[in-house]
């Protein structure tokens, strides 16, 4: 017997769920196309050297890679036995999208993608193998004018979808590093230090002083000290200041200070605030990084940050990067959990005769052609069980029931 | 160096294409709305024993197929290294998720499915390894009220896509089957002959004769003959009828006669007709077929047609089923050749200078947030070589150019 579920952690979508997530992606595109964000689509399949490049980070363990065909898996038995692989990001593939198409792109590119990404992860509750991306990003921009328009559009898009109270987090990986060097890590240790910082949320102070130890025994309780005198304090922005002295870069204070004041008077549905312990996973950050939670979940919905340096390794001279992904997975699961269901249009049903001549559905055919330049009509054969074949159209969102006979539609239930 | 390329046979798409592929998705979408087809999602990754079922017919020799990870890939060194594939069509995912499903879903059911399919073909003008096909399916509905739908609903979506005159060739796989065996051919000499009809309008009727003369030399003569009678004939039904005999069902010509009456009387954009040459490559088809071709195109843009033992396959009992396929890169193409350009929305750039500082920023994007709500507005900094920045703007749409300065807009070329 063929299989007739999906693959291990991939999911089939039936016209509700669907329509739901249509209905997501269609708002998260116009309010990015509201501020100038163009969508734009690369393929599924990329060169399996673009994916195992060590940008993708951990990500690169769970490709799903694809075996080389014909004459060429023939030749490889002694070697690489795949040459493609399935994308497990968008962001990787934009950079090699820019550095192949930049002549043709304006000098500020803000492109949009929402699409599907694959991890060959452990699947669990809420986590599949095939999940839907939505990223913006502005390519070509070195000021914060980049990340004040991502944080608005993407508080933007979180609104209109009924997201009222959402909590941006910021910092700045310049200012990670200074705190990491300050504290006496070098910056072989910066990773591992990261990595510690990086699960306050989950194993607390503590848990992250005892991993710091493991790193740097005597460095970390002082690390550990100053994170959480900045957290307490009125002005972290001035005590780090004073603390990191020349570690930190005086831009990096000016960077955070205006992106806030900017975001936080413009945004209605929430705040933008500055949280030292925040890391993000990806090693390719070299600025300004942020997340966005909202109430009902721990884990973020939303998370970005500049990368100024992941388009030049592939492209020869670095461009000034910068992007914000909404995890759409989540906010379908948020909607669902709330009982949500999109606007639909109106739908109508007409029930025909099953012997039915062929005047006679043709009759039909026409009556119905117009109707359907302004509603959904479908036209089915009536049932011998009718009382079911009601109660399965009413379900199916069908709000008006029509009999067609004798040239005329009469109205059912 | 990494790779800039898309992978052989991949395409990146720029805003302007993406719009178009869009705009074109979007019209097909309301139009099969319109005729009761809801849209349903499978995954792009299936297990590679449903993709190697010997249903796809050719198309199986096109997998790319998905290596084994992990400790399968290490126990497999004997066996098959891969487990998964990327489907080569919308048809065999449909029939598992109608199979996986069936249970939740309306007694007749009206699937449509706008999605990427991948096979690694040889590219060539035109043909890709990864494209988007756009498929409708009625499935549970054995009456010919489904053909006529699909025919319909096809036909229309071609027309809001302005192909204003479309010829839909229709035929019956049972009567393809009553000609091969009243001209003596086998039931095992039956896929031979229709895969040397099938090439008709590439090799002609010789050609198709000396393919036939391979099969079996003493039959081809007479089967080409009545091939050529009925074409020719003015009512080809009735001239299959007496030389067919009992070897055509009586419900093959009345299928068939009922189709073209309802169709013909109700499409505004061409004309339906019986082509006794039309054969369509796949191995499932059981009853009615279909393909149709406009004008500037010798392949065909769109193909279908009954499938009724596909379901039966995975789900164990028999379930009607019958589809329509629009080729969605040709007709992409063929607007690209016409210099089509889609409806969009009006986009508006607001240049702010370089050294602007936090408070005019705010006030810059306070302004914009409102204009946000009813169209498109990209803040840009004022570039150094302004001259080609409003050029480029102005080719990527934005038919209004503001500066903002002290406070208020000032508009620009």
């Amino acid at each position: 017997m063929l299989p007739k579920t999906p693959a291990k952690g991939m999911r089939d979508f039936l016209p509700a769920e669907f329509a739901l997530r249509q209905y997501v992606l269609s708002t998260i595109q116009s309010t990015y196309e509201s501020y100038g964000f163009s969508r734009i689509e690369t393929p599924a399949v990329e060169n399996i050297a673009l994916l195992t490049s060590k940008q993708g980070g951990d990500n690169e363990k769970l490709i799903f890679k694809i075996l080389k065909r014909g004459e060429k898996l023939k030749e490889s038995e002694q070697g690489e036995l795949c040459d493609l692989g399935l994308r497990y990001d968008l962001t990787v593939p934009l950079a090699r999208f820019y550095a192949n198409n930049a002549g043709q792109l304006p000098a500020v590119f803000k492109a949009m993608q929402l699409d599907s990404v694959w991890r060959a992860d452990r699947p669990q509750r809420g986590r599949f193998r095939q999940f839907v991306q939505c990223d913006i990003d502005v390519i070509g921009e070195a000021t914060n004018l980049a990340e004040t328009e991502l944080i608005l559009a993407t508080t933007t898009a979180l609104d209109k979808l009924g997201f009222s109270d959402v909590n941006v987090r910021i910092s700045d990986r310049r200012l990670l590093n200074a705190l990491a060097r300050c504290a006496g890590f070098s910056e072989q240790q910066t990773p591992a230090v990261f990595i510690a910082l990086d699960k306050m949320d989950k194993i607390g102070v503590v848990g992250v002083m005892q991993e710091l130890e493991a790193v740097a025994p005597d460095k970390a309780e002082p690390f550990i000290n100053l994170i959480c005198r900045i957290t307490a304090a009125e002005d972290p922005f001035a005590l780090c200041a004073e603390e990191l002295g020349d570690y930190l870069p005086a831009e990096v204070r000016k960077n955070l200070e205006e992106i806030l004041y900017v975001t936080n008077n413009c945004i209605t549905n929430g705040k933008v605030s500055f949280d030292v312990t925040l890391v993000r996973g990806m090693g390719y950050y070299t600025g300004t990084i942020y997340e966005i939670s909202v109430e009902g979940l721990t884990s973020s919905v939303a998370g970005g940050g500049r990368y100024d340096k992941m388009i030049g390794r592939i492209m020869g001279t670095d461009v000034p990067a910068c992007g914000f992904s909404i995890g759409f997975e989540r906010i379908v699961l948020l909607l669902q959990e709330r009982g949500f269901v999109p606007p639909a249009k109106r739908g109508m049903a007409v029930l025909v005769d099953k012997n039915m001549d062929k005047k006679q559905l043709l009759d039909v055919e026409q009556a119905c052609r117009h109707l359907r330049e302004r509603r959904k009509v479908t036209v089915l054969r009536k049932a011998k069980n009718f009382g079911y074949q009601l109660k399965q159209l009413a379900e199916s969102g069908c709000d008006e029931i029509y009999e067609f006979r004798n040239g005329k539609f009469e109205k059912l239930g």
